[in-house]
């Protein structure tokens, strides 16, 4: 196999400070859009977020409709849900206002209207087709209100795919929202559960790029088209994925015990898109493609302080479950990265010994996981030694992401890996 | 006034790696493009980088037309005569493989053949009218051979405006590339003088986005769309433009000395790069709105190691000249920045006085500048303390950068800062 030689960093526009919220109608009217679908979480229509976001598409004149049947963690179903809307609305933009969930939602419903095809044609192999869009589509200005997906900077749409009870995605650099805009007065409200699984997730994303292999250990694709926009880590997704890991050191703990500070609160959503940039030009690992079985086989677990009428384990939580085991598994392939990602999250590496570089960044992880409340394992999500081989099978296919892990993981690794996830501590 | 609250990071698209400049060809085809303006510096047509372009253009069916009449260091004639070519030669996109000057005359020929109007109609104001481009303009890929002037990232392209002995430019965030390639192979044969002023101009960039004042000491727009590129230093472009100044403590000395080094050639081409995102969305200052003039105002300096007819003062050298007075001047306004910069280029700063702030940067400037056979002031390049009005009055215009500059400099403070440059040692 020749190894690539290259990388290529994508852009994504992010436009960040307190209050420019209200600043999308003025966007849309100088983007010379006119008639937008407004997809928006039910819970945030009557708050400030959904309040300031629906008067500036007033004031500037925006005809809108609003699609709130957003889905938390959304499906395949409620995916075709939000682009059947789109496909009867003939919208010229979208603006989504929310989580993960919602602005993935906005993503799919843009892609089927703009694009038309049947469902699984873009869906990520092998569980789709994993055919490539095949043109931009029409503009998304995104506005998170969660500071963990950093779904406003990456081409990435994730979902349910319930008949397999397996989580995958849609992801191409077309999908990629045309602004994010970041206004830490969003996430204001976020109850503390939420805003703890949503930080979690920053620092996995952040983790897991500066962890995946480097992009020279990736093979060279015939064409520069053919290069992923998931490379495996280089100087530029090292730049944004370090700085997102300080950040949560500074602010993660903080931000979610005091949703007051408003300093905080400002570095943990910037820390998202930060880690968002990173992961969308590196990519993800274990603890991510892990997780999609961990949510997609959920059974009865509903979690405090999240408002829903069906079980989920949160994103960041089912992600965060399996990180401790596989940093531990990976850290033999390059353990100084790992101490250095123990040390940006406050880890004291002085005088220790790489081979304890797997140990030290676990433990760094557990104490994070300990101080916001997250379970101590994945049998407090509600599985099972017995689940075991399920959840291995639902990972074999995400090598889209496994792939990336610094230390192939096949299925004895694998369960191996969700064994020690059970119980943490 | 009311100051701003935001910042907007926009797009770039880097493509980094040794060897990627054959794909340039395959990039045309598979956006569409057919029919090609390639403008290319002269002096690399039958080098290895214009071999390797062509070459690729031709293995994939590229119908171009070469367009070699850059000038090194532009001026609005050649910048005009670029036009003319480009609207005669109907192109859907445009190739530049060159330095600044050959990527600017490049951004200036698809500007005025994308959006036919009077050549002063986008020169920045005062001295042209600075009508924002209406539009966007075709794609453009930029494969720089200089690392230096970041123009492979940036909606900036500069010129001489002949009559008035002035730099000036035109910026707007349509004029920047669709595409850099950046490959470390195409600096191999850069002359020595050439990549030292080069990497100055790199250490200039980030030096001056980091120290410019803060993006919410702006004031606030009445629009986003009125928020301009060169916003203030702020928490994204302080990632590029920090690494930008390490990496050129790492490897600019190693990279001129040594150009067949090819980690060092490989960090500065890329740091180039990063500084360009950093200054691109964050800005410069005094250094740069100073070197206009000494620039513009040249009578018969012709520097060693640049093949030209004219005289020039190189714009990395113009940059450099002033930066040892300017960062004395402006310390006081934010020492800690100023020390910062000075570690990241390799100073001590235990235990030091922020007051010595100023000095301190200054010397560890001085420091490159002597290892790379810099001019000792402005004086060697032919300036006298008669010309200093003059030059004064060729900065004053220049004030899209210059009040970026953390301490404000009118007339008297600029003449300080000319004269403290002529002789620098």
């Amino acid at each position: 196999m020749q190894h690539d030689t290259a990388f290529q960093m994508a852009a994504s526009n992010i436009r960040f400070g307190a209050g420019i919220t209200g600043e999308v109608g003025m966007d849309l009217v100088d983007m010379g859009l006119r008639r937008v679908m407004l997809v928006i979480d039910p819970a945030l229509v009557a708050l400030p977020t959904g309040k300031t976001v629906i008067a500036s598409l007033d004031d500037n004149g925006i005809d809108y409709e609003l699609f709130d049947r957003v889905r938390v963690e959304p499906t395949d179903a409620s995916f075709q849900d939000a682009a059947q809307f789109a496909t009867a609305g003939n919208f010229d933009a979208f603006v989504a206002v929310g989580g993960g969930s919602t602005i993935d939602t906005a993503k799919a419903a843009n892609l089927y209207s703009s694009h038309p095809a049947d469902f699984l044609e873009y869906v990520n192999a092998p569980i789709g087709r994993g055919r490539p869009v095949p043109g931009p589509c029409k503009p998304l200005i995104a506005i998170p209100t969660t500071a963990g997906t950093g779904s406003e900077t990456t081409g990435v749409a994730i979902f349910d795919f319930v008949e397999h009870h397996a989580k995958t995605g849609i992801a191409h650099r077309f999908l990629k929202p045309t602004l994010g805009i970041v206004d830490p007065e969003n996430t204001r409200t976020l109850p503390a559960a939420v805003a703890a699984a949503a930080g979690l997730d920053v620092l996995c994303h952040a983790m897991e790029s500066y962890t995946a292999i480097p992009y020279t250990a990736r093979p060279k694709p015939a064409r520069p088209i053919e290069r992923p926009a998931y490379q495996g880590n280089n100087p530029i997704s090292d730049l944004w994925s370090m700085r997102a890991l300080e950040m949560c050191r500074e602010s993660l703990l903080q931000a979610v015990a005091h949703p007051e500070d408003d300093h905080a609160r400002g570095q943990m959503i910037l820390a998202s898109a930060l880690a968002g940039i990173g992961f969308g030009n590196a990519g993800v690992h274990l603890p991510h493609g892990m997780s999609y079985p961990v949510a997609g086989m959920v059974r009865e677990f509903m979690p405090a302080g999240y408002v829903t009428d069906h079980p989920i384990v949160p994103h960041g939580m089912s992600v965060i479950l399996n990180a401790p085991a596989v940093v531990r598994f990976t850290a033999s392939a390059c353990p100084e990265r790992h101490l250095q990602v123990a040390a940006a999250l406050g880890a004291d590496i002085n005088d220790v010994d790489e081979r304890d570089a797997g140990d030290i960044l676990a433990d760094t992880i557990i104490d994070y996981m300990q101080k916001l409340n997250m379970p101590s394992g994945l049998a407090a999500v509600g599985y099972t030694d017995a689940d075991i081989p399920a959840l291995v099978q639902g990972t074999l296919p995400q090598h889209r992401v496994t792939k990336l892990a610094p230390k192939p993981a096949g299925e004895k690794e694998l369960a191996s890996l969700f064994a020690d996830s059970l119980e943490i501590w």
